[in-house]
């Protein structure tokens, strides 16, 4: 059981960041990773969509052999754990509780912003997270709908980038927070202009990183840790439409050029 | 016949802004609407998968009972438009024929830009089609993955739009052009900034009232005007994820209120 890969699945692109912080902290590990490029994005679809495609890729993934789950997406985090949950037999990880987890032990004022899609955001989940470990906590929600495109079209840095996060993080000031999660997995690659136009000094969680220490310690307790140690373990990509798109926006994600990335048909 | 409704399907909620160029050109015509919102955006997704979706839509569509199909949807048409010719026996009509054929009546200088999602610009399509009608003028092609996000946020004046459109227009600085196609079903909305980054002059091709001018010449042609005249006709509207998001953001693509929205399952 401990040498099979780790399944992650995302509805694109976003997740890969989770993957990237997985395959640094668990150098040995081998991951299967799966985008469901078909039916990007999740953000603005509704709870009983995002959950039929998470099942059918939860089934994908469980065929293929693997020890444990990430669903390494925000929306389907949200709307899909509990069911996912029910249904395998392995562990299932989201990106939500970690991110929470972490903001509720950095967090000194009591006060914590979420940024993510429209979809995250509408869930509720960070919010129910958050204040299932501490309801004396305050918790301050803002969509940020135009962080995935800039993202994608590798607008990180420059003025549109900046003023796009300004705009949106303005919120903040009327709402002071000393500690921000980033809720979607794409948003990692824009930390810097997010950095930038938060008030000095204020924590970013990033959901990756928070995950894959949950993995690890999921990995721990659970007796899953690989136990065939190399230094070349093996990471397999899939997803549901053509893989070009994928190959060539999703290599900043990843940070190394993709040696092979599968189109799969789940609808057949 | 000619009392039956005009089918008019999109991704989501774009093709909105042909449905009001069609109800304003027509106003005794009653029109349904489908806007495939579990599957939107089309743009990012390949030839196959887009080409799938729009046979399950012209299917409902025709079960429904239409008299015309308009495929108010760029990448939709380009993909899929020759395929649903060969299967339906009614009129299909999309936007791409009557945007290039607009731009070769409007350019003087032989030299026609054309903006678009990433799957519109990656068809082809628009190329070929202003090319088939004069094989002598130049081509230039943007593809402007920002704009739609920006138009659903209702970004459609602010810094950030100005600077995204002269970020994305420069381009035809150096290659000018003296028509410009928007080859988007969401770019009216962003028309102002659209106008302020290009050359003062320029000619910008509306794909959306251009189709509808077809709309009305094929109705003609086929002796399908509607005959029974009103001022109250009938405007359905269905989508395939939850009506809520599509009726907050489509209002202003539509102009007015939606009545009423309804959720069909095309999957089941």
């Amino acid at each position: 059981m401990s040498s099979l890969p780790i399944g992650i699945f995302d509805s694109g692109i976003g997740g890969l960041t989770v993957q990237r912080a997985i395959a640094k902290l668990l150098p040995h590990e081998n991951t299967i990773y799966l985008g469901d490029t078909a039916h990007v994005p999740y953000g603005t679809k509704s709870r009983e969509t995002v959950t039929r495609y998470s099942l059918d890729i939860a089934d994908y993934l469980s065929q293929a052999g693997i020890k444990m789950l990430v669903v390494a997406c925000n929306t389907a985090s949200a709307y899909s754990i509990v069911k996912l949950r029910q249904l395998l037999s392995i562990p299932v990880i989201g990106v939500i509780e970690p991110g929470a987890q972490a903001a509720v032990e950095a967090t000194k004022a009591g006060r914590i912003g979420v940024i993510g899609t429209e979809g995250t955001v509408r869930s509720g989940a960070y919010f129910d997270a958050i204040k299932k470990r501490d309801d004396k906590i305050s918790v301050f929600l803002r969509a940020c709908p135009l962080f995935v495109p800039l993202a994608e079209e590798g607008m990180l840095g420059n003025r549109i980038a900046a003023l796009t996060a300004l705009h949106y993080l303005k919120y903040f000031r009327d709402e002071p927070v000393d500690t921000l999660v980033l809720g979607c997995t794409h948003y990692p690659l824009l930390k810097e202009v997010i950095r930038d136009a938060m008030p000095e000094g204020t924590i970013l969680i990033d959901s990756a990183e928070a995950t894959a220490h949950e993995v690890q310690n999921q990995l721990i307790s659970g007796g899953l840790l690989q136990t065939h140690i190399t230094d070349k373990p093996k990471h397999s990509y899939y997803v549901t439409d053509s893989p070009e798109r994928f190959m060539s926006v999703g290599e900043s994600f990843l940070g190394e050029p993709f040696s092979d990335v599968k189109l799969v048909d789940l609808d057949g």
